[in-house]
């Protein structure tokens, strides 16, 4: 909380220094401030404010607070700039950040911005808009640093103060020939720290060594490559392995936090969606809902024609009827449990297809630990609070003992087949587990009862 | 499954070059691979050949690839060297890394390695293994650069020159003061780029911009501030302000991932463990499950005390009971969906507690664009597949908007209660939910029965 206290009285003191005019007062607090933050305060700030803010800001403060702003207000600000602002701004923005603002903003904003660019810029970004969303082309960087072979330590430094991009970009450097194939990768330390007179080409990890990606990998991979490497930037080639671009370890963070949504809104049976949740009109949210919802309602059918089955059964004994809700939230319960174990082993690399076997050895015999103490337990807790005889309690605790042997079956294998099939494993949890072993679970225990209360 | 190939054949060459004593080409394979690559391979390899391959690597490259060994593996190999090479192995390790290491290991492998660290070192590992697990003292390094205010940028490069660390602990460097106090940051960037004889504390971002984090923060709150600045490392100070280590963005990117899984795991009712799944044994993969399955099976006792009152309108109504686990599983969905999209907007700042009458009035359109869908497609399903009239066929769709308005306000709900009273929402995710889901669905569908069919 104590941060949006702070952020509070920044508020009320930028909007005070605005509505007085005293502008040197403005400047003071903002250069005070870190981008991020400023970002956040302007969010907050009515337009006219903001617009007041944007414009005291130096100009690439500006283009970098700008990259922090979300997609509305930008669209906001683009909006209401004259012409030479926003060429101003987009001189000064990375070559990302603006494919990124332009990928979530309304066409008419584009079309505003793809204007005012200059012809080489507007060439690159259209490449850039055309890369498909999930694929590294769409979250490199094209601005970071390629150093010949030739050069000395002392001329490769003498070119990096030159160019002087951003310090994320550039503290590994990459090596590329004449026709900028990829050749290798140079930490700007191993510059630092090498005899000044030694040629790149001799200090660079080369080819065997060098980690890339392709532009038209998907998203997914990098994260596991960078993940894997710890880097803190990697290369990005073209089919010719020409270098085209970088990307950081501060854009990997935001795409392992987006994948990890997707995860969870698969898991919950949601259509995925970039939106802010606060941001989503219901008729999307609901959209998004509605489809699994229907299909596994649909699917309740079978649940429903197989108690219709046995209902002479059911009338007979009232134990059986009541115990159904908690047999199948039981079973559900533990099916979920597994499934997600695997579905995130999966995603972390832990279990692998081939591990399949071993996986369901184990759960066979987890399973038979828990539904022993289920059973258990439901046998005492059926004594003292249920009505019906002990055989009705003996059945319902056999057939809890079943359905949490067959719950955890299932959850482990469906994962791992949707991995085989190349579906997501992540749509086979706790609700798609829970209707399947339903069906299961039910069939079992009517059985038993049949077999022994009749 | 192309990268797996690569390792076999890279393991059957090295298997090959170890039996016949060569191991000249042996080392020729090993330098040119990625540490992470070796490790991983060693961890394929028997432990004859494993201790074979750790001992032909360059010193400093042993150390590197040792840090990324799995704990078990690292043990097995501190039993099997010799004293020297011990002290030597440690001697080239980050201390990070060794408590690391140390966190994992038996308590015997820990006490050899204690007696061989030198008494500076020791200190320093005691002092680390008393921080909390899951604070930021335990994230953090000691290896990074000082900078005294007073050194030119000259100077200060030609520090990091000799200091010679680590390159993703360097490219932030940290001034201080006499008393270690932190004052203030500069980039190693920023050192190349200004004028070399321009004073340290003048290029600094000072106190007011700059971040860092306590030796007591929760690591949770570290990933936020690493996140949300894009930061490449963190300061971390102690309670008196004197710098004491950082933390860096690739031990971030390992803790978001420890975190998403435990998050994973709490929203399927399972006791977070850091356990690789398939190295667990089934006793403590029991009874990490056991706890909350309990738990739910016994508040089962109320949706059967429930059905047991509505004997006589069951009997008399085959649809009805027919309908229940459809009914009650469409509830779960509906509620486990909000609660994952309400869970996952907390745990990424996209909703607050504030928001949560928003929510709520949100939820309830949404909840009743999807009921009225679902309603009237189980009313034609109804017809086409269950036994009954039109009226059961309307309770049943009545019940089932009323169990979608229900599970969706207790969805969104439960995850912002556990908030404010301090609990983690990620408890409150399907299984939770559609228990209480259960319960309060049974209550409206036979009330709504009895109202309309008796």
């Amino acid at each position: 909380m104590e941060i949006n206290e702070i952020y509070e009285t920044l508020i009320e003191q930028i909007e005070q220094h605005i509505s007085k005019g005293e502008i040197s007062f403005l400047r003071e607090i903002l250069t005070e401030l870190n981008v991020v933050d400023t970002a956040q305060i302007m969010e907050e700030l009515a337009d006219k404010n903001r617009l007041t803010v944007f414009r005291v800001l130096p100009k690439d403060i500006s283009a970098e607070v700008f990259s922090y702003l979300e997609p509305d207000t930008q669209a906001d600000i683009v909006r209401m700039i004259t012409d030479a602002e926003l060429e101003r701004l987009l001189d000064e923005m990375f070559l990302d950040d603006t494919v990124d603002f332009l990928e979530e903003v309304p066409a008419n904003v584009v079309t505003r911005v793809l204007a005012h660019s200059d012809p080489e810029t507007r060439k690159l970004i259209n490449r850039f808009l055309k890369y498909p969303e999930d694929c590294a082309g769409s979250l490199m960087t094209i601005e970071m640093v390629h150093l010949q072979t030739s050069l000395t330590a002392a001329q490769a430094i003498e070119k990096i103060r030159k160019t002087g991009v951003d310090k994320e970009t550039v503290y590994t450097c990459y090596c590329i020939d004449r026709e900028h194939h990829l050749l290798g990768s140079v930490p700007l330390l191993s510059l630092l720290l090498c005899d000044e007179n030694a040629l790149v080409g001799d200090i660079m990890e080369d080819d065997a060594q060098l980690i890339s990606v392709n532009t038209l990998d998907d998203r997914e991979y990098v994260v596991d490559i960078v993940k894997k490497y710890d880097l803190l930037s990697v290369p990005v080639v073209d089919n010719e392995k020409r270098l085209v671009g970088i990307i950081t370890v501060d854009d990997i963070v935001d795409v392992i936090e987006e994948e990890v949504t997707e995860d969870f809104e698969k898991m919950a049976l949601l259509a995925p969606s970039d939106d802010e949740y606060l941001k989503t009109g219901i008729f999307k949210l609901a959209r998004n809902r509605i489809l699994w919802l229907l299909i596994l309602m649909i699917s309740g059918t079978f649940t429903g024609k197989i108690i219709e089955g046995y209902e002479t059964l059911l009338a007979g004994f009232v134990a059986l009827t009541a115990s159904m809700p908690m047999l199948m939230g039981t079973g559900g319960n533990a099916g979920s449990q597994v499934s997600t174990l695997i579905i995130r082993g999966l995603a972390v690399g832990e279990i692998e297809i081939k591990d399949y076997l071993k996986i369901v050895w184990k759960e066979l015999r987890v399973a038979s630990i828990c539904g022993l103490v289920l059973g258990a337990a439901n046998i005492l807790r059926m004594y003292l609070f249920s009505e019906g005889t002990l055989e009705v309690f003996l059945v319902v605790s056999l057939a809890m003992f079943c359905a949490i042997v067959v719950a955890k079956l299932i959850g482990c294998s469906l994962p791992i087949f949707a991995k085989i099939v190349k579906l997501d494993p992540a749509l086979m949890a706790g609700p798609m587990i829970a209707t399947l072993v339903d069906i299961v679970t039910l069939v079992i225990y009517f059985g038993l009862a049949k077999a022994f209360l009749l």
